[in-house]
């Protein structure tokens, strides 16, 4: 078997359906696919005659990091304001920064800085929503990176789209021009949430999604208040509310999904929609703390996500994996709820799912797209190494990234990005920042 | 006036009372002490004749940060064992693995490891208790680190102590032994908590802390049964009951103090306890979430702390101070809690205060002793900046520490060690690690 990368010396964490751990292993990569997944010792054919080996130098190589909520341009916004009421961020701060500063170059920057950043920390693939989503699109084929992106569906005025009458229409031209153009991009539409698009809006973009054949995705029960700002009737949950309107199917994506009870639950599982977990964005605004746990006890399909970098404040995919691991032990009062293994099939494989690619990425497995990290261990933090998966979710630091590779192409090479130029995008961002502070000043600390 | 070293062109975060960030800043260390903070432009005498420039390059320099509660040793069990019920993670794991593993070799390359971790993420200053301190204090001592160290006095046989009638003595011998040995090692006693120690215990282990007029450290309130494991009345909490015998005072530092109701608080802050915060173990053992917003509220020195790395896993404080926003927020429901700058008060000038330390270190102040770090924040995650607060707490990362000082001494350059052999304490480390590996293999994996 001739491979075009072999990637050897490394501790495989396979995230198979046994969470399979192969020390001393090597994983040999053909045509962008894996081709051979198992003990070094073993690997089939002449080492020496493939064209690039990778030493892990005894690292962890595990499955790109699948990050399933993104709005990549608000990193243009990361740190603009914090710690200060949810209204007052959005309306004071975000809402008049994007319709301020949002033009397809400045979006395409941002989508550019973020993806230097969760290239280096590791995320391979991202499901993103926003505006202007076609420079986003853009900015994703320039990396190099995996996605799944929907252009933002929103009942007011948003940046670069004055009517809001022409949005749905604008989201299925984003889903028409994407399909089939980049065999890293799927696109889908992103219907913002039932507190900002009316049921007919939420009806008629799933109908569109579902003609399109492409994922929905749309933020539900992220805020204790949502039923209120959404208007529904008392006993109304927003699930309930989706449920009734035919939004909810295997292809939808619910964001957050924070407030759901017992009934909310068993209309998820019914339905078998997909869920994207994001506890760092939902502990910084103090919205709550989703029942994850629950969820997959039911059999939901449920990925982790960071969200956008101005709730976060970072793309960091170990980070949220550390948090997500601690805060639900604590959440539940019990430290085996939410185990490292459980943690990392969420940032990986169950991510993966959940936005539709958990038959093509997610796992190392032979036959599955080329999307691998290797993580650096010899460093003070990660020693000794009893249990790699302890590590990942416990210990390491998305700047242990030495490798990252998606679909079989090398993006992350000794910690360093090898294809975008991190110096020029950080310049180009810095640039637009500079008119976003003069702007923000005056209401700029909380 | 003359400087040794020169911190030029950073933006300093003083953490003095008035919390004042300096842009364009300049930090001028002599005879160990910071001699000048202010404008770069406004450096006395000649710039050029200073022996050391350290350019920031833009970054953040900031107070070394504080670690309240440390069991550095215990970085040797770091994933060890996860996601287990606490009672079988101490007695079929941690406990055997101290009585098996522990002697005064190997707890210093424990400690030398943790050493190397906490310098190479910005640590200056740890709180530490553990068996065989005496073998801790010569690691910090190596590693020209900052600390206050205590030995541990415990009612069972502890490692290297089979005679628990003797344990307090061996604290006195220790304390009296670093006392005035080191500029930067402070000793002090560490009576681990109301459950392991007998009233007599607590009371001779404070008695002798006064005598020796050093901090008394104990872990108190950490989980919600500790009154039954320490067999006390109903309605009488551990603090009712350590302040009925009479070592709650301004010397005592509180570690976790998780359940507290009101009337504990009151007696708190009529003590001026000190109290020491440490949210991912608490969370990761599923302990609970201390009320340190109230605590705070109320007047209460709070710092931050990592606990030990076997329940950590880490000893980053930049992922505490993190999680620390993070949590507060969710928990309390409310965006506005411990913000920012409160965070990054508890990880340095309130942390310092907790252990004794509060005039000596702890900010950027003209007359303080020089420790500093500097964040380097040209990387994509940091960027862009429009407030240094917010990056230091939600979105640097450990490994973003460039240069950390201590005593005026540069023990990080340019993210590598100057003084510690990582490699060799590596190497060290994973011969022990070795052992620990084949004795726990019979009940590694939960």
């Amino acid at each position: 078997m001739a491979f075009e990368t072999l990637i050897t010396n490394g501790i495989i964490i396979t995230v198979n359906a046994d969470f399979e751990i192969i020390y001393n292993g090597a994983v040999g990569i053909a045509g962008g696919r894996i081709a051979y997944v198992g003990p070094a010792a073993d690997v089939p054919g002449e080492t020496a005659s493939t064209p690039h080996i990778i030493d892990a130098d005894g690292g962890l190589v595990m499955p790109g990091l699948v990050n399933t909520h993104t709005h990549l341009p608000m990193s243009l916004f990361r740190g603009l304001a914090d710690d200060i009421p949810l209204d007052r961020w959005l309306n004071n701060h975000i809402f008049p920064a994007e319709q301020k500063h949002l033009r397809p170059e400045t979006v395409k920057w941002g989508a550019l800085l973020s993806c230097a950043e969760m290239l280096l920390s590791g995320t391979t693939t991202c499901c993103d929503g926003y505006f202007f989503e076609d420079a986003v699109a853009e900015a994703l084929s320039e990396a190099g990176m995996r996605a799944v992106l929907g252009q933002g569906v929103i009942d007011f005025p948003a940046p670069g789209l004055p009517d809001p009458g022409a949005n749905i229409q604008h989201a299925v031209d984003f889903a028409r021009k994407w399909k089939n153009r980049s065999p890293l991009i799927l696109p889908s539409i992103f219907c913002h949430s039932p507190y900002t698009c009316s049921a007919k809006t939420l009806v008629s973009a799933k109908q569109a999604a579902k003609r399109e054949n492409v994922l929905f995705q749309v933020h539900v029960a992220e805020t204790r208040n949502e039923p209120d700002l959404a208007g529904l009737p008392p006993g109304r949950s927003p699930v309930k509310y989706l449920e009734s309107l035919g939004v909810l199917d295997a292809d939808t994506l619910a964001v957050h999904a924070v407030w759901v009870d017992m009934d909310d639950l068993s209309i998820l599982v019914r339905n078998n929609v997909k869920i994207s977990h994001n506890p760092e964005s939902n502990m910084k605004l103090a919205s709550g703390i989703s029942p994850v746990g629950a969820m997959i006890d039911c059999g939901l399909v449920v990925g982790l996500g960071t969200d956008g970098c101005a709730s976060n404040n970072n793309l960091d995919m170990f980070s949220e994996m550390g948090t997500a691991a601690r805060l639900h032990k604590v959440s539940r009062k019990d430290p085996t709820v939410m185990n490292a293994e459980k943690v990392i099939r969420m940032a990986t494989i169950e991510g993966a799912r959940a936005i539709g690619l958990g038959d093509r990425i997610g796992s190392v497995e032979t036959g599955k797209e080329a999307d691998l990290v290797v993580v650096d261990i010899r460093q003070p933090h990660l020693l000794p190494l009893y249990h790699p998966v302890s590590h990942v979710v416990y210990a390491a630091r998305g700047g242990d990234v030495r490798y990252v590779m998606i679909n079989g192409n090398l993006l992350v090479s000794n910690f360093r990005l090898t294809q975008l130029d991190g110096k020029d995008i950080m310049a180009r961002v810095n640039a637009v920042a500079k008119n976003i502070r003069f702007s923000d000043r005056d209401e700029c600390r909380p």
